[in-house]
């Protein structure tokens, strides 16, 4: 601490300037006297009186809320608008502020020491190229499993090499472990399960490597066993926070499924008494011939498989055969354990997770606002009483922050913060600091293309202005969908013999390159990339031309299936895009793309599960069963006596093994969509002992059971959030309503009267999606502010001060949002008060009460400062 | 109109009374003056100070809201308290309102001509014995198809009787829909889908049975199509209201999830494209030889069943066989059609139905208010220039209701409707009524056994009293429990030839019939069979009791295995009884039973698609599969030569057929379980035309894909609300605490401190099941009434004017739902205003409207009365 009060005396103003500091000519006395530094990019302040005196000199905007005007200065006079005093701010407190506001930013707690140097480090961990390195690693840990025995064929290595590797990984997290340890305080560091985790796994890893080293090198068969440890380490280091939110969500919900699971079990363990006694002692058959019912273990594992449906009819067929009665039993127990029990475990799972979420997400946008709370404080200046953030030390935030940022945009933040146009921030304006900048506002700078800029002549003459007529008629994509269409019936009907089909396919490549080229001629490079269909469209067409071309260079030498058959599914891929022009579709696939990246998290969650049961099924069962084809010469019973009268020999499942972690992996999946699972399980439990069977339901339990209706819970409450509400959070709109009041966005400008339009036009009018549509696109949503602009300002805006004649620069505000974490914090974010700074820390968990604790007890002064 | 009017003065007062008219000695001077008929049930409303003094004269209890005390009188005084003048209301009108009431709390409609006669009608109408006739006769309509042919064996009718049948049925339908048809106004009758489909369905069933007959006798094959529309006739009788209600439910959730199944359809047939031009020219084999992907319908339809995942690892053998690759086609597929897809259909339909649901639940409670709001009208009289309902009216109307209702529960009713003390009702407060009488409470009148009161010396005496402290120990539950767990045991190692079994189940069934001997002589019957437990026990003992006597006195003569086989399961079902002891399965098992009844009606919906299915199947599939056993001497694939390679017939599927409308059945529901559907739809696709599976595919988007999504969608709903909830609705609580606060509740009385309990032992508290418990049961919970009583009567309350002392009268609340309909009521109503009218009417839905615009039209001016 006694650091940082030095330092605020001692260290050079590098940014600090105002009006009362007026000869400091730096880089942060912005708005209103852009220096050089601001002009690096054309766009950011200076406005162009219309398009066609580019060369008057620059003019500075400044708003003056309380005024209610807006003053247009030219840069050159040096006017200067801002007049509060600011005593200077130290820049390791400025630093420390701007850390506290990006980790807050990110969602990440601030566990530092607070000291210049910490700090930094702490700023060094936090770089992305370090966390790229870490993600690069943790990859190239779980794919050891690749080249370790078992290895996939062609990829083996001995075990030297991959240990060696292993040891340089391990080394690497000790190295950030190291990391954390040094810029972390202490007691918090080892209080931290996470980092305590990480150095037990090293420990157990590297012991388990000397073990195996030891005993294979001595001849004796030993298993590495740590490797199913593996994914934990992802789990563990906290860059990773979305899997491990969710895991804890997976953990906290268990307890409360455990109860109903308990009494699932329980009444199938009744059930399979009642079988095992009706028809286990009739001489009855499976078809494979296995006896039927045959001891209470077998009855209660194949009503399991029957609550799976994976072998429905068939375990009722013999029973059936007797006598219809016997039917009864099976219905009333598929009634029960099947269609209610399976639905109440949705039904809790579905509950609790929701609660553990809300949870969840209330205690981390505590965190977030507590740790804006500390930035505050720091930035905060006395001004009548009243601790406030000036816009000086805004602005100086936000070039902090990052020096590239458009001043305007600067400029609309304030104003959208600073909600009731008194000019400072007090605290709850600047709470609202992080989820603000959260909203992705990109600025489209230029709108003419590169062509028109370059060659204004050739753009603008008439037959380009022609074509540009044609592109953007509506004709031109219904064109262009129907000849997707006939290219697909082209595509079903063709025979890959035929030579007309290579021709036709030739045909339409042009035809659809010519597509791409006129609308990237028409609308820019830059335009044309804002939407994902277009995007889409360029990977799949390009992809296909570049290996059509290759195709027709080697034709002659040899014909690869591989290629070939890449190159069928980028053309059947191009009917994708009519699902983008089909209207009726685009609220649930703009729904669904948007959702996606969430989902990404419960397909990580699966991975680390599929990895652990791989490694163990690998150790297992590798080798017991082997694929050598079907025909007459090859080895029968996939190479196993014991599998000659299973299903899994008749289905044909031999390469249903965990031989390498490819094909484990594969079982594991075909396992995780339940069908014929016990097919698979009992082929093992035959080829081994049928206690293997426990594997399975091992795995059926957690993974489908567990986290695949988690999994259905997210996307049902996601989707329902998504697909009903109109999916704007409460400052994304009001950032978009000022934006467009100063006629700054990118869309023209709507009267307010068509802001009644349905929810579901809503969604579809995101402006990446709907951009050529801008003409006809609904006006975006301006959901009314509940009370955060005073009836004064929101006049001042509402009177419509468009400064859009005077300047080229636009801000594009993208709906989409920048990752899981704000989505799911938009989730129950309304419920919490909009001040609520969860001042109860008690109630929060145990490492936000730690920090407490820590800076209680350590007397930080910080605040005071 | 006229003739109310006429009545209203020239009918006899049979019912009114008060102290304007002290001279009439009736039946409903309630509560002050009970009269004889009162003194039917000794407990009613006499009081007994203390036990002993039993012959000492009757006590009224007057309670006095407005002056904060209770009065007790000697009924043998004369003395009274009600001095309200009411003008005498005539008996139509009375009538009139208790139909109103009634409609109200059994939420129909009351479409009735307001005339006598026509009320009289509707009120026969709505006759209970009529209702079960028509259920009995529906069910009759329905089980025709056992006997028509395609008849069960042994079940086989001409088709002359069963149409003679089917005549009688209409007949019976036509006389209830004109039954309708008088009492309805003529514009209502005739603007009702309902009567209509029914005159048409009833129409379409004679002349099919007349063409049928013509055609028949001619010697031509002739088809009764209309069979498959009997269960619409189910659907369309307004007896059915639930049924119908999940109907239109279904109807108007099903456009929403149109566009998610276009989408769904699209992504199929595009990866249908690719998976026919990627594996179909290969000559790759599925195991049963079928070519594989060999055509873009076969590929669409092997892709469809993948998403229903019944033919999961198979449908990728063959192309996983050739190149791991592949697998990734099919990864991709079943994560994006399967895991995202299904999950996303899952969350529209959720989404919409509860939005459907509600607005349903909306519409149903605006109705009950309504009609509630006409009987208002009628009872009310003017005082101090407000329309109220006096004491004496509702006392009236109550008696009305139900002659043998306990006055002092009309007491408790009136003190819980008159919740700000003012001794009469206005009309929010008489709007509450409906859901009020919907609170079940039953009273226990007498706790002492029917032994205790008549051999009161042996009942008292010390050996007795002993048995009765053993009983209620808890150690005797546990003891019985572990003896369950020990004949489970039993049960399992026995076999059946064993000889010590049979005397092993004597002795425990003696055991367990002397733990029901046991509870009853303690408990007594009253008591004993309150708790669904020991129903179950009773039922499950005596079953197998009788059965075991049974078996033993005819055993020398023949082994009827399907009575062993009742046996069994009668003897393993007391194993279910541990359920209830289990204290963690407490809460899941409480709130199942609670849905389980709501269940039934999609199960009703169920059935109906079923019946159409069946009989659709029947008439398109019978005859073609026949089941002969698998034995040697046999018919080979099960009767049809088509079926020699197919799978249909290695899996022994033979059983799976349409031959009668009993194995049709068994059929569609292994279809609703999935698995290998397609199995049995390529069955019939082989024996009949490839357009066969059609059937199939239809079958399972209706009944699996809609339908029972939408179960699940209720189950997620109705499951959450029970289970978090404290699962006591406003009315329920307050006229508990009301009761719980006059000492009259059954349980004793608790410290309000208890009131904290969580929500989980809340909803165990149920007084059905801890009734034994009551000493240790938390209190039950008092929620707090949000501004529902004024503070000064709820202090008047709350000072515990406890009259338990002077009473054996005790309610016994019980806290199971009445029906589905106030399940789904509770479901939304916080979120309606308790005062609400739904005065827009037109935002209701039509038959509404039209029932206010025919009132208005036909200047009704009822109201006004």
């Amino acid at each position: 601490m006694e650091t940082v009060m030095e330092n605020s005396d001692t260290l050079e103003e590098v940014i600090s300037c105002n009006d009362s500091c007026p000869n400091t000519q730096d880089t942060a006395a912005p708005i209103t006297k852009p220096s050089n530094v601001q002009h690096r990019r054309n766009s950011s302040l200076q406005l162009r009186k219309g398009s066609l005196n580019q060369d008057s000199a620059p003019i500075s905007v400044v708003y003056r809320p309380r005024e209610g005007s807006i003053q247009l200065n030219n840069v050159s006079d040096g006017a200067t608008s801002i007049d509060s005093s600011d005593p200077p701010i130290s820049d390791l407190n400025l630093l420390l502020a701007a850390t506290y506001v990006e980790d807050s930013l990110d969602g990440r707690h601030s566990d530092f020491k607070v000291s210049e140097r910490h700090l930094k480090l702490y700023r060094l961990y936090q770089n992305k190229w370090g966390q790229v390195m870490l993600y690069v690693f943790l990859v190239m840990h779980l794919c050891l499993a690749l080249f370790e025995s078992p290895a996939v064929p062609g990829l083996e290595m001995s075990y030297w090499v991959t240990m060696l590797m292993e040891t340089g990984i391990l080394i690497f997290y000790m190295f950030r472990v190291t990391h954390i340890s040094i810029f972390t305080p202490l007691t918090r560091f080892w209080s931290d399960t996470k980092n305590i985790l990480i150095l037990v796994l090293i420990g157990i890893t590297f012991l388990d490597m000397v073990i195996y080293i030891g005993l294979t090198e001595s001849g004796i068969y030993s298993v590495r066993w740590s490797r199913a440890l593996r994914p934990l380490f992802a789990v563990n280091f906290p860059e990773l926070r979305q899997i491990r939110r969710a895991f804890r969500n997976l953990r906290r919900t268990l307890p409360d499924v455990v109860n109903v699971l308990f009494l699932f079990f329980f009444s199938l363990a009744i059930f399979a008494l009642m079988a095992y006694k009706l028809f286990g002692g009739r001489d009855l058959k499976w078809v494979d011939g296995r006896p039927y019912f045959d001891s209470y273990w077998d009855s209660i594992f194949d009503l399991y498989v029957l609550v799976t449906t994976a072998n429905n009819p068939d375990v009722m067929m013999p029973a059936f055969d007797i006598s219809t009665y016997y039917v009864i039993f099976f219905v009333v127990f598929l009634v029960i354990c099947f269609f209610i029990y399976m639905n109440i475990i949705l039904a809790v799972i579905y509950n609790n997770y929701r609660k553990h979420l809300k949870n969840e997400v209330r205690k981390s946008v505590y965190s977030k606002r507590q740790q804006l709370s500390k930035a505050f404080e720091i930035l905060a200046s006395n001004l009548r009483n009243k601790r406030v953030v000036t816009r000086t030390r805004f602005v100086q935030l936000m070039k902090f922050l990052d020096d590239k940022k458009n001043p305007t945009l600067i400029n609309v933040l304030w104003i959208v913060l600073d909600s009731d146009g008194s000019d400072y921030l007090e605290k709850g304006e600047f709470l609202k600091l992080a989820d603000l900048l959260n909203v992705e506002v990109s600025e489209v700078v230029d709108r003419t293309t590169l062509i028109g800029h370059y060659l204004p002549t050739l753009y603008n003459s008439k037959p380009s202005k022609m074509i540009c007529a044609i592109v953007k008629n509506r004709f031109f994509g219904i064109f262009f969908d129907i000849l997707t269409l006939v290219n697909a019936v082209v595509i079903g009907i063709a025979n890959n013999d035929d030579t007309w089909d290579d021709a036709a396919e030739w045909v339409f490549l042009s035809l659809f390159m010519l597509e791409i080229f006129l609308k990237l001629y028409v609308f820019g490079a830059r335009r044309f990339f804002k939407k994902v269909w277009n995007v889409f469209d360029f990977v799949v067409i390009g992809a296909a031309f570049i290996m059509g071309v290759v195709e027709a260079v080697m034709a002659d030498e040899q014909e690869s299936r591989l290629s070939l058959d890449v190159l069928l599914v980028l053309r059947v891929l191009r009917l994708v895009k009519i699902i983008g022009s089909v209207n009726r579709f685009k609220v649930i696939v703009h729904t669904i793309t948007k959702i996606l990246p969430s989902l990404l998290t419960y397909g990580a969650v699966m991975l680390v599960f599929y990895y652990i049961f791989a490694i163990v099924g690998m150790e297992a069962f590798q080798g017991l069963v082997r694929f050598s084809g079907y025909t007459a010469g090859s080895e029968l019973y996939c190479g196993n006596e014991k599998l000659q009268n299973s299903d899994f020999w008749r289905d044909h499942y031999c390469n249903n093994n965990f031989n390498d972690v490819i094909h484990a992996f594969i079982v594991l999946f075909e396992l995780t969509v339940v069908n014929q699972w016990h097919v698979i399980a009992y082929g093992y439990a035959t080829v081994t002992d049928p206690w293997a069977r426990l594997y399975f339901i091992l795995f059926h339990l957690t993974c489908v059971i567990v986290v695949l209706n988690i999994f259905t819970a997210f996307v049902l409450e996601v989707f329902i959030l998504e697909y009903t509400a109109s999916c704007q959070g409460y400052l994304e709109s009001q950032m978009e309503k000022k934006i467009q009041e100063m006629g700054l966005s990118f869309r023209k400008k709507r009267p307010r009267a068509m802001s009644t339009v349905s929810n579901e036009n809503l969604v579809v009018s995101d402006s990446s999606e709907s951009e050529e549509e801008t003409e006809s696109a609904p006006h975006p949503p301006t959901v009314e502010v509940d009370g955060g602009i005073s009836p004064g300002v929101s006049q001042f805006y509402a009177s419509g001060i468009d400064i859009s004649s005077e300047t080229d620069v636009r801000f594009h505000i993208s709906k989409r949002l920048k990752n899981t974490e704000i989505l799911l914090q938009k989730m129950f974010e309304k419920e919490l008060s909009t001040h609520d700074l969860g001042p109860n820390i008690e109630s929060l968990d145990q490492d936000l009460q730690d920090e407490h604790a820590y800076l209680v007890s350590q007397n930080h002064t910080l605040w005071s400062l």
